[in-house]
């Protein structure tokens, strides 16, 4: 802790309320100091996902007490421990981590930030910090779903939001696997925008037959797993479009409206409309099955899962940062950098 | 079928838009005769059941070719039968049946309709036609429920439309398994209907605190299986007031309204949304399991299963039957007597 400073410059959230006005700068929060099988990160960048749009409005899983340091995930090195074989292993290394849980009070967008060792994955040496830093919400996610899909054999995916980061690497990565992806996406722009890497199946759910296309090619290919980021009315479009049986996981609310399901796809047609959250994934996952995940998601973190990224500004431009990535959210990740 | 005629007098389904103009009386259909493991019913009695409505307005899982004859259930006696051991074995015997099935064309508002010996059981002798016509779509439904409730291992249930006829036997099936059951009503009135069948807990979800109230008690007898008849936004309501990893099995719509599920439900709590189908659920038992059910259900139909009767009226009153039914769902069944 020699060279570590006292205090540190971090972004504040004061209020659960998604306005400009609640997210502040500070200068001189105290640096934190980590406990029993805890180290602490010097910060190198952070992303804005759409889950910390979502804590930020107070619409997350779940609330940190007030005022907290937003940012769920990033990159960094450990620069101090606490207790335990992991944390002490952990020294000085280069990880990807998260603060995506209820019993760590802190966060990212900060100079430093204390978390768990068990929430840290080293970094290998062909890793960026700014890919690093983007690899534990999308990269896992999108690997976990496809991961999901290919085990229960379903013959297809559909998914919503296909534009998005994560969209996008479930297009590439069920490229792989010879896994066909139906891509459903809200605007006529981003059809181009997949075409471009490889998406095969795009259809505009702004266009007038896109309920009849939809509905036409989820017969077709058999694609009974749908992934949906969107919610609103569009869920229930598609679950309606999917054949008998078919399974719908939610692992978003773009829309930020509740999901609109059809009582006779339930009933008659014996379909399931279920969540995604990969904390809850990644949790029910041994230490053992943990690390096998991490190994295959950073090999493939340069090519199938690499996120794009359209800016990266500095802490005292949070506010701003978050008002781009809102505005453009399909032009790459906007990263945060301390 | 020396004693059958050669016409029948019968209500036909003109159009599936569930208008009482789209409802006709007619006298000279000819009986349907039997084929190979069919047999012909001389129907006693067919109540009017929320499924028949969403028949009639084209909302249920399947058309049959117009015109036809509604009625999904009833009871009989099998006057003439096709070959098979089943069919043979039924001819002469008071049974229930259904035609719930887009293979069987006819329906059960008829003096004759012909069904597969598949879908009729035996009546024992101390079941009135009356009490039999309504044996397989509520009694078989609320069994079903409560039996996978119970196998599932849940502590608790919680149900909408708990005044309808399904909603009253879900009541006293869980009664009898000490299972306890939190009963949702729409209207202050079926508070005290529900009391008076020994209901321990009974919100009305018109009232200010209803929300609040069902998330308590959800949470204090953790109701971690639900049964839905309303959807709509009731549906929503219900699955956040829930314990998370709960499951929601909707099986009717009778707000006519989408049901209405907040993503959060699904991500970070878990919860699952399904449809229950009887036929679907007894599509998928043995013969012997279907029989064993049948029996059990049998053996508490003048009790638990007993469906109330709030009027009796002959087939030229189809129309005024079902708005009768539809203005007091809550007063029992209205049977159509051929």
């Amino acid at each position: 802790m020699s060279d570590t400073p006292q205090t540190m410059r971090a972004v504040q959230l004061l209020n659960y309320d998604g306005r400009p006005e609640s997210i502040s700068f500070v200068e001189n929060l105290p640096v934190p100091r980590p406990g029993p099988g805890q180290v602490l990160v010097k910060v190198a960048a952070s992303p804005i996902n759409p889950s910390d749009l979502a804590f930020l409005a107070g619409m997350y899983g779940f609330k940190k007490p007030l005022p907290t340091v937003p940012g769920f995930e990033g990159s960094g090195t450990v620069v101090a421990n606490g207790s335990g074989t992991m944390a002490r292993f952990l020294r000085g290394k280069p990880v990807a981590c998260t603060v995506a849980d209820a019993k760590i009070p802190g966060g990212m967008w900060a100079e430093y930030v204390v978390t768990s060792a068990q929430m840290c994955i080293p970094l290998a040496k062909n890793i960026t910090m700014e890919q690093g830093a983007m690899m534990l919400v999308n990269p896992i996610s999108a690997w976990a779903m496809v991961d999901e899909a290919r085990k229960a054999e379903h013959k297809a995916i559909v998914q919503t939001a296909a534009a998005s980061a994560l969209g996008k690497m479930v297009v590439r990565l069920a490229k792989r696997f010879s896994l066909p992806v139906i891509n459903v996406v809200r605007r006529p722009e981003q059809v181009e925008l997949l075409r471009q890497i490889g998406a095969e199946h795009i259809l505009d759910s702004s266009t007038a037959d896109f309920d009849a296309k939809l509905k036409d090619l989820c017969q077709q290919l058999s694609a009974t797993y749908g992934i949906d980021a969107v919610a609103g009315e569009l869920t229930g479009r598609v679950l309606r479009a999917q054949p008998k049986g078919s399974r719908m996981f939610v692992y978003g609310g773009l829309s930020l409206k509740s999901c609109e399901i059809e009582p006779g796809s339930l009933i008659f047609e014996g379909k399931v409309v279920a969540g995604f959250w990969v904390s809850a994934w990644l949790a029910r996952k041994s230490l053992l099955e943990k690390l096998r995940i991490a190994k295959q998601v950073q090999a493939l973190l340069t090519t199938d899962l690499k996120s794009e990224v359209q800016a990266q500004l500095p802490l005292q431009e949070a506010a701003k940062a978050i008002e781009q990535y809102m505005k453009h959210m399909s032009a790459g990740k906007v990263l945060i950098i301390p």
